[in-house]
């Protein structure tokens, strides 16, 4: 299946869920991913990311779309992804 | 069509797009927005972003599905919409 995950986590966790988040996807902006993940790829990111968030305030929102096909992508201005941290 | 839509800009363009963007759609993380939306109002809402953003920097996605029911949701730790803001 095919994902999108956005978080808003306090900036003392951010660089420990960047890291756990490309294992498992692509970042395509700020704390925006995408990516094809396993159900059960999906529950250990999931696991592992509580395991780093304070839950009573951060949060990650994930939406899930059984095809890639269903979801069609748009970017308005510049896009930003891996390529560039290595430009 | 229901519609995610993530930004990232200069953070003094901000509230100027979180007060565009939520006469479109419904907040619901930092700057994450998602809703239905028809194809013109979509429109409208694209080119007044571009007016707003610094194109060589800002960077703004929509992910748009026909269907809403082809899209699942999940969100862990803090659930933070527009609610929050009248707590």
């Amino acid at each position: 299946m095919y994902i999108i995950l956005v978080y808003d986590i306090g900036v003392e966790r951010v660089s420990k869920m960047l890291k756990l988040c490309r294992q498992y996807l692509n970042w395509i902006q700020n704390s925006v991913f995408e990516g094809e993940i396993t159900e059960s790829q999906l529950r250990e990111l999931k696991m592992k990311a509580k395991k780093i968030m304070d839950c009573e305030t951060d949060s990650l929102i994930i939406f899930i779309s059984k095809n890639q096909k269903w979801l069609q992508k748009e970017i308005v201005g510049k896009e930003k992804n891996d390529t560039d941290i290595f430009i």
